[in-house]
């Protein structure tokens, strides 16, 4: 049985630790220095306080100070940190990692250069680490579609294992899949990781269609509609899917990539709620992004911060030619609301090519 | 302006009068045998009793017995008549049509010959008109993502108008389109009805994601649990994606048409509700199909019939050595469900191909 140790101790990164501990390997989990109070009610009840679980058996929880202690003797890493701190946990990493060790990672987003090249998250905590270490040690990644809190209670998931060592990947594999969790692998990262990166955005406009309907019923009086408002929440959706197959051409990675799990299955649940899609309902009342999000303080919103970095990338990219200005009016879109603090009023006639299918 | 005449009332043929009545057209709804009710009600009140709405102005309802006096001058034809009843509107239309006339069907569904050659609906309902007639008629279809009930209230909708011929296709978009009923057109016919009639037989399924949900929660004793069931379906309808577009290699259509609104959007529209999901989630709750049918008597469920005909058909295409057995496991398994009546068991291990998105 393996040791895994965790840096980062967030709700997905301890939701793994169910399938891990169900499979008889011991997990420490490394809390960042934003997660003194996860680590300490870990230490003294057991209970994750955001997953309002109890970790499982075996599981240890390490303060940031202790993780000199907790990488001893083990070569399994998992970089748990979200999105916003893939440089801080690179660092960190830099000086925790030895040759031979395997790091697979969790954080989903984007990054881009100041020209609009876009990178995957992956690239950005690996850089972080000297070449002489980083080219020893394999690094994979997981994606969706799963929400943690129901990986921690067992209900069946499928995600997706990518990177480009498929030794490394089959080995991740084995240690995770359980009866409940399903893994699938695949070699192309940056596919995989543009993927769960871009639905965090879309799913954000998902929350449109539940927030334009209850305008609607507040302007019309309505309180309990005969029919609400999916035919736009499908529209949106499939666009969303059209695009993210487009962002997979522009940086060459495989079209296919979007169908199954990681593409329009992640979309999908991701869609179905959570923090963004609550964003973007606010949004879709009425409200300038600038008023939702202040209703909401204190919340990470990694769709919102990846459409900032997508749609500005965007904008130098159609501005060097390398992408044409009618390609992803949906991202365009939904850049104008959130970087641009305007309304919603969806493009409609601009989507879906000339065929309703994206050609 | 121009006047359409619409064999049968259901609710999706009488929804489209709005759009059609907003553009300063006039529609005469002609009821089925079946649908007698329906036209009293509006004939009147002006009220369709399952639609719940009063149909827009200039609408007027015909019973069966007078559909030469509805046919009389016009020369657009709607057959808004479901799947069930194809074989009959293309015997009625055969007596009814003109040289010159156009006709765009409704109905998804399939059909199978006893080989397991799977056809559209449109050519089942045009094989109906003697070939002199049928020649010099136009045929196209409608195809969703729609909610009838939505449409009929002004939501934003997107759809795919499809047929063989341009010409036709533009002229139907020009007569539907307005602000918030938004039309593209394909000519890949086969592939789009393809779609509109699989994606019911994959709603079906979305269905065992909030059964399951409903049996576990039910033997665990919880009543209000902190974690649902959305990786389940994402799975689910990832793995539907992948089928989907399987089902358009097989038929020789473009698998480009699944991406979009014909394909994934109608696929996300269809698994948010309506009969279908309905009985599925029945059935995930533990009953046999027969089980559950028999709670919802006197409901036509579209799904469930497709299910049995291309699951059928799949069968003799595996025997014909046409299908390898490993394709299509989420529709063999639905078939399972649905033509013999055993348990809901999820087969994960067998989805999404070797990469997770179905390669």
């Amino acid at each position: 049985m393996a040791t895994l140790v965790v840096l980062g101790s967030g709700i997905m990164a301890t939701a793994l630790a169910t399938p891990l501990a169900d499979n008889g390997h011991t997990v420490r989990l490394v809390g960042t220095h934003l997660d003194r109070e996860i680590i300490d009610s870990i230490q003294k009840t057991g209970i994750h306080p955001n997953l309002k679980l109890k970790v499982p058996e075996g599981t240890t929880a390490y303060q940031l100070e202790d993780a000199a202690e907790a990488f001893e003797g083990v070569d399994l890493v998992m970089s748990g940190v979200n999105s916003f701190g893939v440089e801080w946990a690179g660092e960190q990493l830099a000086g925790l990692l030895r040759p031979g060790m395997h790091v697979i990672a969790l954080a989903k987003g984007m990054r881009a250069d100041d020209q609009g090249n876009l990178d995957i998250l992956p690239n950005v905590l690996m850089r972080q680490v000297p070449e002489e270490v980083r080219d020893q040690v394999t690094w994979s990644a997981i994606a969706g579609p799963s929400i943690a809190g129901e990986v921690a209670v067992h209900r069946h998931t499928c995600v997706t294992f990518a990177g480009k060592d498929q030794a490394a990947l089959d080995m991740w594999k084995e240690l995770f899949e359980t009866d409940f969790y399903h893994v699938w692998t695949n070699t192309d990262l940056t596919g995989i990781e543009l993927m769960a990166a871009t639905k965090n955005c879309y799913a954000f406009g998902a929350g449109f269609m539940h927030g334009t309907l209850t305008r609607m019923l507040e302007e019309s009086g309505e309180s309990d509609p005969l029919y609400v408002n999916y035919n736009y929440g499908a529209a949106l959706f499939g666009q969303a899917s059209i695009e993210m197959q487009e962002w997979l051409q522009l940086l060459e990675c495989d079209p296919q990539t979007v169908m199954g799990i990681a593409g329009i299955g992640d979309c999908f649940v991701t869609s179905m709620g959570g923090r963004n899609v609550k964003v973007g309902t606010l949004v879709g009342t009425g409200m300038t992004f600038s008023e939702a999000k202040a209703q909401m303080p204190g919340v990470t919103l990694e769709g919102a911060t990846c459409i900032v970095v997508v749609g500005e990338a965007l904008k130098k990219l159609t501005e060097r030619g390398v992408v044409p200005p009618e390609q992803f009016p949906l991202l365009r879109h939904l850049y104008e609301v959130v970087g641009e603090d305007k309304p919603v009023d969806v493009p409609w006639k601009t989507f879906f090519g000339q065929h309703g299918d994206g050609r």
